[in-house]
This record gives C-alpha cells, structure tokens and sequence, in this order.
C-alpha cells in the first residue's frame, strides 16, 4: 500500500533553524535556538542522534549519529540562557507521547513537559503523510517536528525526547521502551479520522492494521519491559454510537431474568476507524484481566480549539488546525467555512449529538489520568468531554458569533456521507473526569470569538476544495484512490 | 514472522493418487481415481490448474497449468463410473467454503456437496503448516486436499473446486470471487485457536491480523462483486466469557434510567483468538448497517467428534481429530486420553462449563444457515451448540465410558495455564437454529463409546508430548517461539 509508513527513516531537516523573531504576546524572548538535541530513529543501529549544525549544500542540516546520550543527561544542562516559562512542579514521571506530533499529541507533550513531567515523543510522522498524499494541510503553518522541539528546548530549556519510528515495528517500539523507561505511555498513535477509514479498502485495512498492532505491540511492550508503566490510551465516545439508553463511561450494570452483573457497555462504532478504537479497548481490556497491565481508556469527543497555553507561547510551536472534509470536525471547521464565507455544511438533518471539548481540555485530563493512574489490572473508562452539542446547535452558535464579527453566515445542508442517525437520543455521562479534578472550558462566545478570529487571521491558507465531504461511507470500493481523497 | 503463509505456491502432490483398497463399511467400491481435477493458485497467472499424471522423479505429480475451465464444466462430465453417494435436492446454489481444507471446514464442504450445493474450497493450507511448524499431527492420518476431493469425486461424481491462496491476499480473493460467483460464503478461513495466540507475541499478532483482515477482504469482495451473497461467518461462544447473567443470541434488550434499547450483547473475550473474532463481529454488523450485507454469525460451541456422513464413506476423507495441548478441545483431548491410559488433564477446578456440539450438528447448523438466508442489511446471530458441560462432567462422561469398555481413566487437575473463572453461572440461550429446524445429536453413551474405540483404533499415532498444555496465559512473551509451543 503506498500510503503505508517505510519503518526506517533518512531524515533531512530543513535549515531554518534560526529563532523567529515575532512571538506571540505571552512569550518570552528568545535569542538564539540550541543546535543539537537527541532523537532517535526507527531501525536505526544508534542510540541517539543528533541535529548538527553543519549544513550540506546550504540548505539542509544533517542528522548524525552521536554518542550524546538521553534527555536525562540534556537536562542536566538545562541552561541556556532562557527564562523558564512556568514553575514546575518536582515530578520526575516519564511520559511517553506517541502520536505526539499530531494535533491532540503535540499539545500534550507540551503540557506534560511545562507541567515537569520528563516527556519523550514516539511519532511515525505519518499524519504529515496522509496530508501529502490527499493534498491537504492544516490552517495554520506547523514546524517540523526538530523545529518545534528546539523551539521548546529554546525557549524553556526543556528537552523532549524524540523517537522516530512506527509502533507497529516492534524492534523500533523495544528499543524506544529499553531507552526511554516511561512510567506512563500516552498513546494518541493511531490513524484518527473515520472518513480516512473510508476512502477505500486498502485505507481501511491499513486503519484496523495500524491501530491494533500498534496498540498491541504497547501492551507487549508494558508487559515485557516496563510492567508498572500505566497506558493512558485515546480511545472515542464514536465507540458507543447512539444507543437509545443513557451511555455510560465504560461498563453498565445489566439487571436479566432476574440476576445481575456489570458488564462492558455495548459498542456501536460506525466506521472501521471507531472500530479500530473498539478492538483496540476489548483488546486492552484482556490484558488488564489476564496480565496485570493498568490502563485508562479515555473515550474523547470531538476536539475543538487550537491554542494550548503551551503551543501559544511561540508560532513555532503553533499546532495544526484541520478543517478538510477528511481530517476536519465538526466546530473547527465551520469557524473556517465562516471565515472564509463558505456555508456551513450541515451533513444531513443535523441532528446527530455528540460530546464536545476544548483542546485545552484534552490536555487537561491526560494529565489528570496520568497523576492518578488505574490500579493494576485496572481497565479504567473515562467519557472525556464536558459538552453535548447538535450539529445543527453548533451552526447557530457559529452564526451568531459569525454576525458579531460581522460576518454573515449562512448554512446548508449536504447530502450525509454516513450512515447514522440524524435525529436520535443522546446523554452521555463524564462525571468521572470532573472528580479527578478537571475544571472545563465551556464552549463561550468568546472562545468561538477568538477561534473565527483565529480562521480569520489564516484565511488565505483555505483551500476550499478541501471543505466539501469527499468520502462516502455507502461508496467505498476496493480500488485505491491514489489522489485527492 | 516465519509462521506467516507465503502468498503463493508451488506445488508437488505426492504420488499416492491411487485410490485406497480398504474402505469403510458403510461405503461404495471405488475402481479407480480421476487423473484431474480443477484447481486454482494464490497469484497464479492460470485461472486453471490441474493434476496431470505426469511424474517427476518418480514420486511427485506435478502441478500444471491448463486451460480446463471450473466445475460448471466438469460438472458437465461426472460419470466416472460410481454409483452416487445420495440423493441431491434440485439446488444449483453455489457456496464457498473459506477454510475448507479444516476440521469444521473439510466436514462442511462435503456435508454442502452431497447436498446438491456447488461447493468451493478457499484454503492457504496453513493449518497444515501450524502442524508442521509446531511438531504437532492429527489423532487421524489425513489426505492431502488434493487426494482428498479426487478422492470426493471418484466416489459421487461431484467436483468441489479448489482456490489456493491466502484471504489477506486481496487480488487473490478477487479472482477467486469472480471465478466461482459465490451465492454464499461459510467462513472459517481463521487461526481457530486460543492457545496458539497465546504462544508469543507474533503469533498473537498473526491471528488478530489474519482473522482481522481477512475478514475485512471477505466483506469488501461481497460488497464489490457479488452484494447478494450471503455472509456465513464462524464466530465462537467464547466472545461472551461467562458473565452473570443469561446469554443471549447476539443482542440483549437492556432497560437503564426508564429507557430501553436492543444493544449488541456486551463481549468478555479472554484470548487473543477469541479476540480476533469480537473484532469479526463488530466489522460485519457495521457492514451489514452501512452497506445492507447480509450476515449470519455462528457463535459456535467447542466442537466435538470426527464422523460425519460424508467423512466416513472412505478413509481418505477422514477428517483430522486435534488432541494436542494448542489445537484440541477437551472432549476429543480426554477421549485420546483415555485411551493411551494418559489421565484427563482438567485445568483448574474443572468447574468451567461451556457449550458443546456434535461435528456432525455443525455441517447442519451451517446448511440451515445457509437455505434460510438472513435478508439484506441483517446482521443475524445464532448461538451454535446443543448441551452445556462443565470439564468436571466431561471428565466423569470419559471415565465412565471408559470403565464400560474396561479401561480405567484417571483425572489429575493441571494448573490452569488460561486466564478464566474456574466456577461460574453460565446459561446461554441456543434457541435459534432449533427454530430453523436444527435436530441436535446429543453427547450419548453410544457416541463416546465410538469417539473412545476411535481414539483406541489410532492410538499408536499418539505422541504424548503433546498432551500436556504448554502455553501460558500469563507467560507469553515477545521472542518468538521457533520450536514446539
């Protein structure tokens, strides 16, 4: 399948390795970016390397192989001549980040890091693959990867460990474990959009591939290598459908012909990606029970919001912004379609409800989740997002902040490229959070004030080919569609 | 991962294409073997192969390529000069047994046969590697696939066509699905065992991504070239653990905070297997919803038996009989038992009961499946078995048998190398396929007197090294196990 992952990488970093000099209000400034920090490679037969400053052709630094060990030695030497943005608290857990340089990842291993967790990031790069390959990109201009975490470095005198490599390469994966040593995975690792799940058959096979191997080789990992170390894994309310009864976080006590138990709440996911998150939670499920693993599934809604304290302190470390009808949801892309004066697109009647949450919510609560982790042999579920919206709710609110800004906001409704419910029954419970501590962001006029001002600022990176929906659910054929999506 | 099937193959078929003098009572005389038959590799440029007479060296048949076509035209010519086994109802439906070269698979496939259906078997033969790759062989000397529809045809004139190739393999699948024109699939084309998932960590991913994706090609051929065929898909009982209330068939109507809904029934599987075929599940009822396929799951007991009708008519269609410690199943394994004088190795307390069925209710169960058809878009869920037995009574059943027949049987307890309540409630509903016209052949004195004579009659052909279970729930790690499990 051309759009699978090569397990080994031959990196070239482009130069522009020098600071920007526009921050953003709240920062700091920054004189100059260190030159070298560590990461590693899938495959690779060195521990480390590192990012010199020789230059090959004038464009381009390349990666070399060092000896220069681990962030536990790089923070040893903290200093470089930077204020520290936050006082941290004296935790010295080590967070392993996959997927972290995804939109959900990125933003955690960043919290993680300011909030005095020691974070390594194990990330494929592939999200940034599938843009290529389907002709997309998010809103906002993102840095590489090496940009982002010398800018952190820069600016805070933190390193983030980086590995590059697919988890579903188990040697990569081993080596990743034996180096790093986190006491906490957070794994956001996964092909996350449903409508990719759909493009096609070899889209599909690579979802369920991808996300359960992948998955299963952290469980064989924890197991093998790091058996206290409690998984925190992105699973999605998408799990559970819409059932016609209140949803539960996880489990449900099922009273039948007069005896009772509680028992794993059904699951109706509706695409092979929200699939790929049920097998993923059975699967994690097992190995609580039968091999002692700790593990919190944390059922997401659907993200909303870009800025994190943390991504806003710099634009270099500003996070992707997908608003196309294949990465794109819900709230984050009718900001654009209003900033760009494109009609909101209703699919169907609009009356399909889901749970909703800020970014800055997501970071929260991974934090929350890791600071009280699952016993042993603990599956824990938690139902993470604090709010429930129609579509057709969203809309409205998008329309009126849009006339407050003196946009004027229409909305049409789009033939459904799915198959679900437009009107349906919907209350799903997320009291378990809350007790951990968090304390939401609700959806305001302000926070979709700032976001549209936010699209608005971008506007002339939309592509509005990408608005439309392009993926059929009924439509999927088994033939690969190798352009555009 | 050095148990994974190679996707295509070249074959030799050893020369013994003569037919057997001895024959069981029950079956007719039979003068001589066809020279051919019509058969089909995995990425084979010939849409046709057939067996030649010609020898290599002696003592191989050699594979060759021809243009003969399938058996609608060898269907043309059955006369080989033998009386027909039975009388066949005026079908002309055309069924396609993934997996037929297997225990369940081989019995179907011919029980479909001499039922007037035009029957195909789709094989990777890598059940015969497992055997290979493990040290590990059948209680009964069983015929290549070659020998043994040669043999089929020699006996009833009737042809079962032969696809080689792997369902991960979708270009294969395609062909074969636009060759044969399936009416209906019976699948049972997955690593069907627990242990075996559990031996190492590849062997773990093997079977989730095997059955997993499989699967996934199987709904994606139906969907691209045949959207009328019916899907029947071999799920197990084992999905739903043994929770503390009733099983149900497929779904449980659940009333929770004054609501009611008809839910999937909620899942405990407890192997990696039985896992993969959760996983089965939940793909095909999404496709059944997203894209109107008609499925029916056949949540299947542990199978017990090696006879059936067909099987028995000629020792070159025996049907294997698994004992060992990854492929057999406790009332097979205890009968070998006995009869080598091992004692009854009983897991644990014994107390864990389950659902058994007769091999000989399988092929029925499968017929009525497939001559009452769910409709369109229904994902339809029987639970397929006919007493329930806890291993402390199979263990009494054997030992009582046995006495009868003057062998004295011994049980010893085993540590329990799964993961499972040893004492439990289990009542699980089998109501459906009774409706259908299921006639249950129930576990009796006469048949475990004939399994013991059977087991008695071949057991020079026990090795008891594998006897003993050998793997672990707890253990299984990430280094491959190359040698027996």
């Amino acid at each position: 399948m051309a759009h699978l992952l090569s397990t080994s990488c031959n990196l070239k970093i482009p130069s522009g390795c020098k600071p920007h000099s526009r921050l953003t209000q709240d920062s700091v400034s920054v004189a100059s970016f260190p030159a070298s920090f560590p990461f590693q490679t899938s495959k690779s037969p060195f521990r480390n390397l590192v990012l010199s400053g020789e230059r090959s052709g004038g464009r381009n630094c390349i990666v070399q192989a060092t000896t220069i060990s681990s962030s536990r030695e790089a923070s040893k030497n903290p200093g470089t001549g930077f204020d520290q943005i936050s006082s941290e608290p004296s935790k010295s857990q080590r967070v392993m980040v996959i997927g972290g340089d995804g939109y959900c990842g990125w933003a955690t291993a960043l919290h993680l890091s300011k909030k005095g967790y020691e974070v390594a990031i194990v990330d494929s790069l592939v999200r940034r693959l599938f843009d290529h390959q389907l002709s997309l990109d998010s809103l906002t201009p993102i840095a590489s990867i090496h940009n982002r975490l010398r800018c952190w470095k820069s600016l805070t005198g933190k390193t983030i460990e980086l590995y590059i490599g697919d988890i579903c390469d188990f040697e990569f994966l081993s080596e990743s474990f034996k180096s790093f040593e986190p006491d906490a995975v957070v794994h956001f690792g996964e092909q996350r959009s449903a409508p990719y799940s759909m493009i096609d058959r070899s889209r599909a096979v690579f979802t369920q591939h991808n996300n359960v191997i992948g998955t299963l080789n952290v469980l064989f990992a924890i197991k093998e290598f790091r058996e206290e170390c409690h998984l925190v894994k992105l699973g999605t309310m998408g799990e559970y459908g819409t059932p016609n009864i209140d949803i539960e976080e996880g489990y449900i006590t099922i009273t039948h012909n007069g005896r009772t138990d509680t028992l794993p709440y059904p699951k109706q996911a509706s695409s092979f990606y929200h699939l790929s998150k049920v097998h993923d939670s059975n699967n994690i499920a097992f190995t609580c029970k039968a091999w002692g693993i700790r593990a919190t599934d944390l059922n997401q809604g659907v993200v909303y919001g870009v800025k994190t304290e943390e991504t806003d302190i710099h634009e270099e470390l500003c996070n992707r912004l997908d608003y196309d009808g294949v990465f794109g949801t819900a709230l984050n892309r009718f900001c654009v379609q209003a900033a760009v004066g494109h009609p909101l697109t209703v699919y169907g009647k609009g009356g399909q409800t889901r749970g909703y949450l800020d970014i800055r919510d997501t970071v929260q609560c991974v934090e929350l989740a890791i600071a009280k982790p699952a016993k042993p042999g603990e599956f824990r579920v938690f139902n993470q997002f604090t709010e429930q919206f129609s579509v057709n709710e969203l809309a409205a609110l998008v329309t009126k902040a849009g006339n407050k800004l003196g946009i004027e906001v229409k909305t049409i409704s789009v033939p459904n490229p799915r198959v679900e419910a437009e009107e349906h029954y919907y209350n799903a419970k997320r009291t378990k959070l809350i007790e951990l501590g968090l304390k939401p962001h609700l959806l305001s006029d302000s926070l979709l004030d700032s976001l549209l001002n936010f699209a608005i600022k971008y506007k002339d990176r939309v592509d509005t080919k990408q608005i439309m929906p392009s993926v059929s659910w009924k439509k999927i054929g088994v033939k690969p569609k190798t352009v555009a999506a």
